[in-house]
């Protein structure tokens, strides 16, 4: 019996590959390698002295995943398979609704067939919008999202929710706030594809000398020191979530149809310039920065209450900014060596 | 130059084909016949006197869909492919979502790699799910339908605009109110596959003696005579509606992005009540009913504000409601014939 996981050699993905292979379960990863690198399967082997199986090829092509199905026992999957940057969705929608929504479908009518529960769903706090009050819990009412990424999310959730409710399967719903850091070990972290659209991939990488400076989009927001606030929560702490999600469904044996949803955040805000401070502060080296005029579309707060994972799955963030921010520049300097 | 019909063998599509070919556009049609039969497509040749294209394929086959665009200029599409049946879509949400957007996101990647605009899209008013005020005009908020139906066509209408935006393409959404009728000619109309889950052709079978009685869902709304009140529209208005629509689009040379959203409906109520009355006294014949439970899900009242079809595109309903039930009966007596 064995865990699918695709997207399993992406950022939050190959970290949970880790946490999933060091509690013994067997693991499929299907990854197309758009947004990774194969040398991360490599990383996830040394980690853990374990060997996931795995397939390079896109979801979309349905009939090479009905082969992974016909050729493992699955009894359960971890969706991190989609595109995931936010501008870029805008400016191509209808890649980023194909690509994150046939994927999705797909995997669910093999498990719909073969009579499969347990589906883990990467989802965002951006299906809340802009929410009217802090902290954002779980009953916070969702809007639409601005982006067609986060449109792409809260349609996988509904979708999820209705495949949940006619076939009494068992999902969960993870609303990431925003995951940062590395893997202790700093052979897994987020790869920087291009420049980075993230504030820490590209604190790291102004840190080390490729960014000349940080921009910061305005610091004339409603908070103490005028930069927006977020939850920054740590990958590993997001991947631990994951396997306590699986746990819990796996456990579940009403054969009633289970629905959970949780916000994966720390219930802390932290500002741009806390950011920028902690991994100065973490890591003994300087971050220049830059004011620059305000980015459309971003909110001014955003941080979860996190207390229904604590209550339901035992979870709860336990890494804090700084140790989060060290692991960060542990895996650029891992990355370096790599690059000489 | 063509304009590609999915779904044109179908209800509305049906229709709207007619007046396509009666307006001198060259026909596409691509259907799979899931929910239609071949005689439809001789019968709007024997009506026009024109031979539109036809293709016999499920549009989730996306390289001959692929072909048809290399075979033909297309200009626009008017995208009738979709399941359509509430009830089942309840039990069968996968199928209905990957069915329903599949087939469309297949379509926008033709257009976007073409360069193609004028989209027209099937929608429904379901996407305003139980509106606060009537009559709905285009401005009432949406809500989540309480169907996966209506989710699909709500999902569908905000890729399109997404689309629209991203790519400044011209788009129109159409949200039908409840079409009813048969073409004048008798020779098209809503085929009854099975036992009818829509009130017109359950009465059209009672007055034939298919069925035994109409159950009507509960007398005690709150409405004058009890029953719930609907939009009842006559499916040459809103297949003329499409024309109207399509032509709209052509003409617009901004080259900017257009997105149009049109309520078609008649801008008056009928009970249920109402349509058993006037079917009986249109046809001179009888429709014994009986009264049931409520069924869950139905709303008390829904009708349309109409006014920006009519503003915009110079269509308005014409047809009375006993006018369309008349052609209701000559359909079925046409049925008949076909089946002796």
């Amino acid at each position: 019996m064995a865990i699918l996981v695709t997207g399993g050699l992406g950022y939050i993905g190959s970290h949970t590959v880790v946490e999933l292979l060091n509690n013994g379960y067997e693991v499929v990863i299907i990854d197309d390698l758009s947004n990774s690198e194969k040398f991360i399967l490599k990383n996830i082997e040394e980690i853990t002295g374990k060997k996931p199986v795995f397939y390079p090829f896109d979801l979309k092509r349905r009939e090479l995943l009905t082969q992974v199905f016909d050729a493992h026992q699955i009894e359960g999957c971890i969706n991190f398979a989609a595109y995931k940057a936010v501008g870029e969705s805008q400016e191509k929608p209808v890649d980023y609704y194909e690509n994150n929504l046939f994927s999705l479908i797909h995997i669910l009518q093999e498990f719909k067939t073969r009579n499969i529960s347990n589906f883990i769903f990467s989802s965002s706090c951006t299906v809340y919008g802009q929410a009217d009050q802090m902290p954002i819990d779980e009953n916070t009412p969702l809007k639409t999202p601005e982006s067609v990424y986060g449109k792409t999310k809260q349609m996988g959730e509904e979708i999820l929710k209705d495949f949940a409710n006619a076939h009494k399967r068992k999902i969960s719903l993870l609303r990431y706030f925003n995951p940062i850091g590395a893997h202790p070990s700093a052979k897994l972290g987020e790869l920087p594809i291009g420049v980075p659209s993230n504030l820490v991939p590209y604190v790291m990488q102004t840190a080390a000398g490729i960014r000349e400076k940080l921009n910061i989009w305005g610091n004339d927001y409603d908070t103490e020191d005028g930069t927006p606030i977020r939850d920054y929560i740590y990958v590993v702490d997001i991947a631990k979530a994951h396997v306590a999600a699986l746990k819990k469904l796996m456990n579940d044996p009403s054969g009633e149809a289970v629905i959970d949803i949780y916000n994966l955040g720390t219930g802390k805000g932290s500002s741009v310039l806390d950011v920028v401070k902690a991994f100065e502060a973490a890591n003994h080296v300087e971050v220049p920065y830059q004011i620059c005029e305000r980015r459309e579309g971003d909110i001014t707060v955003a941080y979860a209450n996190a207390d229904k994972a604590e209550k339901e799955l035992g979870w709860r963030s336990e890494t804090s900014l700084e140790e989060a921010l060290r692991t960060v520049w542990e895996w650029q300097k891992y990355l370096d060596t790599k690059n000489h």
